[in-house]
Order: C-alpha cells, then structure tokens, then sequence
C-alpha cells in the first residue's frame, strides 16, 4: 500500500488540508502512478461545495491527472515503470453492456465509477489527483505523447476530450461554421481543436476582453454576447454549437443561430432546470443535444490528435497551498485558461 | 375569377359559418383545383382560436386538401385537368434561399407562404381548404396517387408528412426501436409509417384506450403512461422517440427512455416554454429535436410510400355544418382519428 500525500476538503464551506490517503496495493491489472500535475475543473468545485448532490467528506477532488508509471502489477502488459500516463474523469467501467462495448466508457449502463467522489468495485470511496499518488487499472490509464508535456497535458484529460468528443461526433470539419460558447478551461480548448480540426470558428463570449487570446487560439471570428446586436448578424448561422457555459442562458436565443439540421451541444450542465421554446427547434430542424467527457479510446484519439497538430491548454501553474485562491479566481472567470497543481508542492 | 363556398370564422369564440371567398385568376403556373375533402388539423383550431398569434379574420383554415385539377395557367407541364391532386401545409416559398434550393421549402428563409393566415406574392390573405376551390401555383401541388381515395388522402398532406419525415430523416428502419407519443391524428400515421419502415414500435399513450386499434396499426407493443411503472421499464430503450402531444409533458421522463445517442422529436408544439433538466441529455449523448412538416418532393415521396404500403389515416366525414363540433370533439381527443369535411356539403 501506497500512503500518498494530498489536499483534501472537509465540507462544503472547508478550505482544504494536508491529508494523506491510502493507495491499495497493486491488482494484477493495476498501474501505479506518481502524479506530476492535476488540473483544476469547474466539476471539482461544485462537487467539493456538495452542489451536485451528497459528498462523503474528505474529498480529494482531481480528475485532470498527468504523471509517471513507478509500478504495474503482474498481468499488465499496456504500461511500464516509466511510461508517461494520464487519467481522466474515470477509472473503471462494468466493461460488459452495450455502451462499454462500443467504447463508450463514459456512458456505462451500469455507471462508470468516477475517479473521486465514487466508489471502487473495492467498495472503498475513490480520490482524486490533487496527490502524488493514484492507482489506476490499465484500461483506464492513457499514454500522453512524448510532445506534450506533462503540465499543459493534465487539463486534455477533462477539458480537451469534453470538447473533442462532441466536436468529433457532430463532425466539426472544413466546411463547417462551429460556434463556441464561453472561453473559459473548456471554450478555450474546443476553439483550439475545432480549428485545427478545419472547421470556421466563431467564439460568442460575455465581453470582449478575451478577444486577442480568442484569436490567437484560432477563432475566426469574436463576437460579445451582451451585444444584442450578435443575435441578429449571426442568426442562421452555425452547423454546431458547443455550449461551455453551465450557467443559464437564453438558450432560444442560442438556438436562432443554428443552420437548418444544426446542433447546439452542452457540456456544461446547469444545476437548475432550462427553460426552452420548442419552436426554437421546430423552426429549422434544429437539435439540442449533450455530451459528457468521452471514451477511453476515444481519448487517447484526442491525445494523439492535440499532440499531431500541438494543442495544448493555456495554464497557470500553481502550488497546493494555492487551491482555494485558485477555486475562488474560476468561480470569478479570473483564470487564463486553466489552473494546474504542481504536486510536488503537497 | 372563381367564387368559391367555405366556412369563415370571424373571431377567436366565432362559430363557422357560410362565406364566399375569391380565388385569384389562374397565372401561367396555376392550377385551379376543385377541393372534394379537406382535413381538420389541430393547428386549424389554434389559429382559428387565435392561439398562435393574431389573425386577419374572417379566416378560412384547411391545409389538408384533396380534389381535381379543374384547370391549368398557361405554363403549367405537371398538372391537367382531371388530375387527382394534394395541397398540405404551404402554398408559395421564395424558391431561392438555400433551404429552398434544398427542397426543404417548410424551412424557407424568407418565410413560405402558408396555405391560410398567410400573404400571398399578389399581397392577397391566403385562405385554406374549408372551401371548393383553390388555386396553387403547380411546385406546391402534389400528386396523389390513383390507390388512395381523396378522403383519406386530404390527413396525409399534414399528418401525414409531419411524422414521415422525422421518421425518415432520423432513420427509422428494420434494427430501430421507435416510440411514438399520442394516438391522436399524428400519431396514429407515425405508427403506420414507421411500422411500415420496418421499425420495431411502441405506443405511449396516456392510457391503454386505444391500445387495440394501435396494434392493428402495426404497434409491436403498447403502454400507457399514466403507470409510472412504464418510464421503469423501458428506460434506455428507443432510438427514436416521436412526440405528437403539443400539452407540455414531463419531457425529463421520456429523455430517460432514450438509448445512447437516441433523439426526441416534438413534431408538436407547446404554447408555453418547456423545462428541462440538461443531464438527461448529457447522460447519454440525447437530443432533443423538432421537426415541421416536411419539402414538397418529400412529400410527394410520402404519398408515394403510402400508396406502396396502403396506408392510410383512420378518419370520420363530415359534413361542413359539424365542423364546429367536430373542433370540440378533437380538442376533447374525441376522434379517431381525423376529421374530414366533404366539401360538396359546403
């Protein structure tokens, strides 16, 4: 057994602490890894403040985790001592229904077990990377490419593939006009892989001020949604739209921009109900869709795709001590574009 | 100049009553048809009732029209006198925009030009097929086939290209599971439609009233869902599901018996917004879609199918005297499962 050190909260109003936690000992098909980096997501804020339902506290949250493999057990064959790995938003499957069949880990039938806050088929409570340590069976584990170093290839593990994956799926490609909504952790990788994937790239954010950024990322085009004025000009316009705001919006208002057989999908999801003129859709045959992360095939995909055409995240290295200053600066959009723990600040 | 018989209602509480209406003089791409059975829509009723917005009255509904071609402008090629002949939802559409250009007139730009409540190109109010004659320039006649009698030929021109087109543009086909919401007028054709794509059919009506007339149209199975024991069992089970029912409905409930990458279609429209909860499509990849109508070559390729497949609405002839109390029949779901006037009663 592994102790690993850790940042761990204690309630929804708890600032975090030192913590150590146990690592089990290595299955047959387990990988230990020693974790370098672990981005900040929005997910792990609303899950430590218990916004998405009942936590059993303490809670090391982190599912961005970027790291080295120092130990295998005895029957895996995908990783060695070594191996440059990541971990994603899960850590487990049933492997068995439908979904896992396809490769659609994400969607499990029977409910992936997620890489902190869930529960192993252990029956031990899972924690996440905010830790030096994680042990991880293989089928879960993703191999990050040489190119892409460890710190800017933490947050593809969450924010690139839940922005790749819909953009995959809703065929983002030359010829086609794909709207980003929002240009935060995830607005700001969608329009990097959108662009690189061929496709004409409109960010619609608040203001104006992340413009610059917006366009060196390679957004075609910049538009303020506080400027009514947005609505208009681009009414009709857009094949897909990736939604990365889980705050509510005029979501019709959103939907008028759609071309005929245009889809707008959320990654985001609003903790309240949203409110929708189904006219919005009927008008042109439009959808409304949802996707969530991605699976692990379909990551390493991502992987390889943002180390073939050098896309990483825009990050802000930051120490363990720093996490709570950290969470308030997301929750204040105050962050370019994604905050990274260096874990060997624990 | 032809002066044909309808039924006008002057107000949103007007009974109908007898009128005389004006169809234009035939221009070179006209044709006159003599209108033998026109189908009631519920859509007639929320425009006759004003529910739709504000009504230039008196106004004549009807856009499922059946009848004889009477006569043809100077440059009309597919259309002669004798022709049996459709007329659904639109009359006139820009022609030009690149929905048009699509064949997805229902989707035009600019706005086509509806059947009644509309404006024609000489500026004139268009009035629908609660009347003898109509005059329809020859792209938005339609051909019906010589096995369907007019009668249940008028329903298919909205009924039945309303649910036919989601079913073909979402793929229903041998391998699919597909539902269909509401046993009503659109939803008794989509169980025929989709039965006779091949696809394996469920019924989700309110209760099992109508349970033995949805197997006989080609229902695999039938449930009622006032048993909450229904949404239980069929969770995660349709590719496809139709909803016909325009009253708002716990749509949370029915997402949730979407399979991965399944989609909801609302072919009906709620007058008040919708709520819901965007983790019912985030959970499993689902979308939430609309759909209207459908082109004019679809629809002469539904009335084509129909013919191929026998198929044909289940209706009950009227006479024009009983059309007010057929309006409150349907609004009461008293009516299997369409009305349609006799035009000669006019």
């Amino acid at each position: 057994m592994v102790i690993a050190k850790a940042r761990a909260v204690d309630g929804p109003d708890k600032p975090f602490r030192s913590a150590e936690i146990k690592r089990r000992d290595l299955d047959s098909y387990d990988v230990l890894i020693e974790i370098k980096f672990a981005g900040i997501c929005h997910s792990d804020i609303h899950t430590a403040h218990g916004e998405w339902g009942p936590v059993n506290y303490p809670l090391v949250p982190g599912h961005e985790i970027a790291g080295i493999v120092t130990d295998v057990g005895a029957q895996v064959t995908k990783y060695k001592t070594g191996d440059r790995v990541g971990v994603g938003c899960m850590v487990d499957s049933c492997g068995e229904c439908a979904n896992c069949r396809k490769g659609e880990e994400q969607y499990c039938l029977k409910g992936n077990i997620q890489t902190y806050a869930g529960v192993d088929k252990y029956g031990e409570p899972t924690q996440g990377g905010y830790s030096t340590h994680i042990v991880v069976q293989e089928d879960f584990v993703l191999n990050i490419p040489d190119s892409i170093e460890l710190d800017v290839a933490a947050p593809l593990l969450c924010a690139g593939i839940t922005t790749y994956s819909p953009l995959n799926h809703w065929g983002a490609r030359p010829g086609k006009k794909v709207a980003v909504v929002g240009m935060g952790g995830l607005g700001h990788m969608a329009v990097k892989i959108a662009h690189a994937m061929g496709a004409e790239v409109t960010v619609l954010s608040q203001t104006l001020n992340k413009m610059k950024d917006g366009l060196q990322f390679g957004a075609d085009h910049y538009y303020a949604t506080n400027n009514l004025e947005t609505f208009k000009e681009l009414s009709g316009c857009f094949d897909l739209i990736i939604n990365t705001v889980s705050a509510r919006i005029d979501i019709d208002a959103y939907f008028s921009l759609l071309t005929l057989d245009g889809t707008l999908v959320n990654v985001g999801a609003p903790g309240e109900p949203l409110s929708l003129n189904v006219m919005s859709l009927i008008g042109h045959r439009r959808s409304f869709a949802g996707s969530m992360i991605g699976g692990i095939r379909e990551t390493q995909e991502m992987l390889d795709f943002c180390a073939k055409h050098n896309i990483v995240p825009k990050i802000e290295v930051i120490s363990a001590d720093q996490i709570d200053e950290a969470y308030e600066r997301v929750l204040a959009s105050d962050v370019k574009y994604r905050f990274v723990i260096d874990t060997s600040t624990m």
